[in-house]
């Protein structure tokens, strides 16, 4: 072990084990995680050693190897999909596997199929007689998903549907596990019966032999190529022409089209919300948490055996981590990745609790599930994503490797800003939610309780009088909720004057939308802080933990306060003086939290092999892995042929013979 | 065309012709951009249309081909490196091409070296008897030139200096066109004679053979893998294990090792950081600028094409650029491609200035150039880099496919953060200027002109009384000039307090760092805004060009005080109220600006060619693009043997077998 690295273990303010067993939920669930991601990288298929060296047809191949590996894997190791040990198995794979659609496949045909649909069909999908996919995003058509063009007519004579691409925008493009391996899909089309149109519904539509896997009749498919990362899923393309399927084959849980070609709708459709609902939120742990967590673990250890330059003359170069600058940059994401794991657990919970009354048919709690789910995929997805791009560039130029592992997480986790619904439009959805609440408030009707706080919104000021004030959760909660506050009734109060003035309420609408989209993420904000805030709270019999925990606490309260400090100053809740001891306490809290840096990223125990990072691992022996790294790379295995080809004749000076 | 780009441009509000023109500096300049583009994207060696699908190797192969081809093309041509053909060669090439080291490797000697130096290596470089690289960056120390460890011993018997890399953290790695291409390099080094050391200098030593390009004795190089992008490039490492050169080959322009070992030094060493600086710049331009161009023009022209959702019920679904949202999003992005543009041909003009000066041995601008040079390439990459980020993602998923172009240029802008020193780094060698003069201008010391603003730091408030008042550039100019001058000021005294306090000098400093980045880039913003401004005011003679520049004026400004209200209100320069008069002007601006958005970016003059995205070309047709560039794909070429070896088995329950 590099005794740089190796020094920052010995001074650990509390027990790195302690915290990791707090962060995993308890000690047995660290153990169970621990076997979980052991049986996985030790067996020799699963391997992601020539990730970094992979074309998109290799990481497509070999993510398929893994899913089909991975159900030996499991029957071998006695792991079920209901087992503690399978939500470890896609961290522990990194994601790099194929099938993935084939769950959602297998989801939507439970939610939305009948019980012969899905006695008929989950057997099958169950035991790989089929490969699934899930065909609802368009060319044309991602966000507004009213806006399908795919067609499935229903022709009475046949008593089957039709299903069309009318026009190239209306072609499937973007679902995994369809451009190569699938053989079923379930499609989303516009339904007609009798020329009238019923709206989108889903349909389960083969789209490959199960003999040779060739194309069937009326289906044009194939891979959408090259993408900024996900170059193990085939994401596809899909055209339909005349594709008819049995009258069966939509999905009728909810409603159903007759013989005779009368349409039928029973039951709620709130239900299908809530599931879209619900991926959302747990993506967020495995693809946006955990990257975030990663790549703080890569940049912070870097920087804690990197030196460069000397912090005072005629000492040794500095470990770039004893740099204010350094610190500035990368223990605000750390306490980030704590924020954020401590407020998807919390919503993790409140969407277990709020399934367990839609269970029992109460669907009072939707609306705001709704709202929570929309806000914070988009605050953490996006705080996530800067978060990482700041670890990439703070490793300089050996983060820009692919080798440092960091390149791959950032591509990687920018996509969770686009997937699961674009985060403009999700922010506008909590906005929406949040506009109705204060308007409900103000007029003294009842409201979820996340948001009884907007019946509260008066000017105030901040009551801090020097800088170790702002060290009080008290003091910058409220700061917070007074700022979500304000902004979410003077954006109400534009909307209002907009309308009153008589702009349409469309337009009105539009135009407040940059304020509504701040607004709910203030909202986001204040909720992360106070649950930090609240757990760190509750933490105290564990005295250990709890003291870091509160400087991390501290510091995420205090970073966002100091980046975002216009709308905290913009009323006068802060003066500028206070903005100057906000300043002062957050920086004090850097080389506070500096001391436990190393401990704090060990915490999140990740193994070298998970990490994958030349930069990241735990011996701190960065120099030495890059270059033997470097020497497995293709480019490095025989001499190009551009030396024969162009480099000899130009140095033999046969130039003009080319 | 489709129709829904066709109709942006019937209604523009000026001449596009005449603005690029004005972009290019005058018609004639565009008339010979346009012959150099067109020479270069009709000769098929040049193409880049399957840039997307190649591997490493392949980009390399294909960078070697085309920079070979580059030199036929140019005698056909009749360019030559001083003609005015040759600024525009690089943009017309996207940058695709190998030997850009070697350019580096000439000037290195050219600067450094001695006549009779260059009087050996010139002519054999022109000529390309041997292929030249840059060797100074090791896997240890980037930044801080001063801790390079590869050592250059003088040998007294033999007169020759002997060449080490003492450790591993002492291997050169990152140079360009070294992995596979370079015969040569000049390698920095330590200099040792009689055992003490002289520092750093450059040695000229050869790698390769010229026969046959095997290394040479002593020499251990390669390839250092994948990277982010670059993957044209061969950056490579190289270890030196008692390599001797003869004493000619250390560059003595300004030192010599004399035959006894005794050493000589002369003339001035300044003129290699000037030299250092004007790279910085004329980085900024093609590097960085442009590509920010580019993904404007293709962002906004797909969200002119791109239509989601619906405005108002009922009718048909917008165009996303008719979003709030999608316009807060693009346009100031747009405006500050503008901003960015208009200020790297003031800091062009300035060092071309500067550098006259120089070879008049007038050295008294230097610190302010380097501050100037310093502080933009930081303030500026880091801008563009964001800005382009934001562009891919307000594309939504499309934005995330290779095919449309925006990773790429995403990928490869985001190294110029990195690159030609750590922004970082930069900001704070920019704030040390900044400091120095300040407290000079304090006790009444003369300071260059960009500064003299600093001399009058006092309170204010800003005498804007409704929201038209913020569009005079008056207005805000003074505002970002009062921002600057109080963050430079401010920062400086809690320096001075921190010192007076007893903390000794060089801890103070870190302990300011974060707060004298913020400084620095808030007097490189208001340098811009004030240049914009200026620039504007110059234009009256070209009134329709001046309105639309007028008001990507004003947008950059406004949104700049938007971004950063913080740093505004903190001493109540801006009130509260005047804040909300500032946003309700810059809210306004977006929708005057997109009515002129599609034919702004047409004034580029980027071709389909050189755009290479499915997404941003000037007709418009995106989703027949996407589904034609698709079906290219090496994924689509034929079936994975992932089906014969995995999914087959499989599907046909043979799963036990595998």
């Amino acid at each position: 072990v590099n005794p740089d690295i190796a020094s920052e273990r010995q001074t650990a303010s509390f027990s790195v084990e302690k915290l990791t067993a707090w962060l995993d939920g308890g000690a047995e669930h660290t153990r169970i995680r621990r076997a979980v991601v052991e049986a996985i990288e030790c067996d020799p298929v699963f391997s992601r050693e020539n990730q970094y060296f992979q074309s998109q047809n290799e990481r497509y191949e070999a993510a398929v190897r893994k899913a089909v590996h991975l159900q030996k894997k499991m029957r071998e190791m006695g792991w079920t999909e209901n087992g503690p040990e399978h939500k470890y198995i896609h961290r522990a794979l990194a994601g790099d596997v194929a099938f993935l659609l084939h769950r959602i496949f297998m989801r939507s045909i439970s939610t939305l199929g009948s019980d012969k649909q899905v006695a008929k069909w989950i057997p099958l999908a169950t035991q790989y007689q089929l490969i699934g996919s899930y065909a609802q995003t368009e060319l044309g058509h991602g966000t507004y998903l009213q806006g399908l063009e795919t067609t499935a007519v229903f022709d009475i004579t046949t008593q089957e549907f039709i299903l069309n691409t009318p026009k190239i925008s209306a072609m499937k493009w973007w679902p995994g596990d369809m451009g190569r391996s699938a053989t079923h899909t379930v499609v989303f089309a516009q339904l007609y019966v009798h020329g009238k149109c019923y709206g989108v519904h889903p349909f389960i539509v083969q789209i490959r032999s199960l003999q040779d896997h060739s194309l069937c009749p009326g289906v044009t498919a194939g891979d959408i190529g090259p993408k900024m990362n996900f170059e193990h899923t085939d994401n596809g393309f899909l055209m339909l022409q005349n594709v008819r399927v049995p009258k069966e084959n939509m999905l009728n849980k909810f409603c159903e089209v007759q013989p005779d070609g009368t349409y039928v709708r029973w039951g709620s459709q709130k239900i299908n919300y809530f599931t879209m609902t619900t991926v959302r939120v747990s993506v967020l742990s495995d693809e946006v948490v955990v990257p975030l967590m990663k790549a703080c673990t890569i940049a912070v250890r870097y920087a804690a055996v990197r030196r460069q330059s000397k912090l005072r003359p005629g000492e040794e170069e500095a470990k770039i981590l004893d740099y204010q600058t350094q610190q500035e940059k990368l223990l605000p994401q750390l306490a980030a990745a704590y924020a954020f794991h401590l407020i998807t657990d919390y919503l993790q919970k409140l969407f277990d609790r709020g399934y367990r009354e839609i269970q029992r048919k109460n669907f009072d709690t939707l609306p705001e599930l709704h709202a929570f789910s929309s806000g914070f995929k988009a605050l953490i997805s996006q705080y996530c994503t800067s978060a990482v791009d700041i670890c990439l560039r703070a490793c300089g130029g050996h983060g820009y490797s692919l080798l440092s592992g960091l390149p791959s997480l950032y591509t990687r986790i920018l996509a969770s800003c686009i997937y699961e619904g674009e985060n403009t439009v999700l922010l506008l959805q909590t906005a929406r939610f949040l506009v109705k609440c204060f308007m409900a408030a103000s007029t003294g009707q009842p409201v979820p309780p996340s948001v009884t706080y907007l019946a509260a919104v008066k000017p105030g000021k901040c009551p801090a009088k020097n800088k170790l004030d702002f060290l009080s959760p008290d003091i910058y909660t409220e700061a917070y909720r007074h700022t979500a506050a304000r902004l979410v009734s003077s954006t109400a109060a534009k909307l209002q004057d907009l309308i009153q003035s008589g702009v349409k309420k469309h337009d009105a609408w539009n135009q407040c939308t940059v304020q509504l989209a701040q607004a709910a993420k203030a909202h986001c904000h204040y909720i992360t802080v106070k649950n930090f805030a609240e757990t760190v709270e509750k933490l105290k019999t564990q005295a250990g933990i709890q003291k870091i925990m509160k400087h991390l606490c501290d510091l995420f309260a205090l970073h966002g306060i100091f980046s975002n400090a216009g709308v905290f100053l913009h009323d006068g809740y802060l003066s500028g003086a206070q903005m100057d001891m906000v300043t002062a306490s957050y920086l004090d809290l850097l080389p506070v939290i500096r001391k436990d840096a190393v401990p704090l990223v060990d915490a999140f125990d990740f193994t070298d092999k998970s990490l994958n990072s030349a930069l990241g691992s735990y011996d701190g022996h960065v120099y030495q892995r890059l270059y033997e790294w470097a020497q497995n790379s293709p480019t490095n295995k025989q001499m190009s042929p551009a030396y024969e080809r162009y480099l000899k004749p130009l140095l033999h000076n046969k130039l003009s013979k080319l």
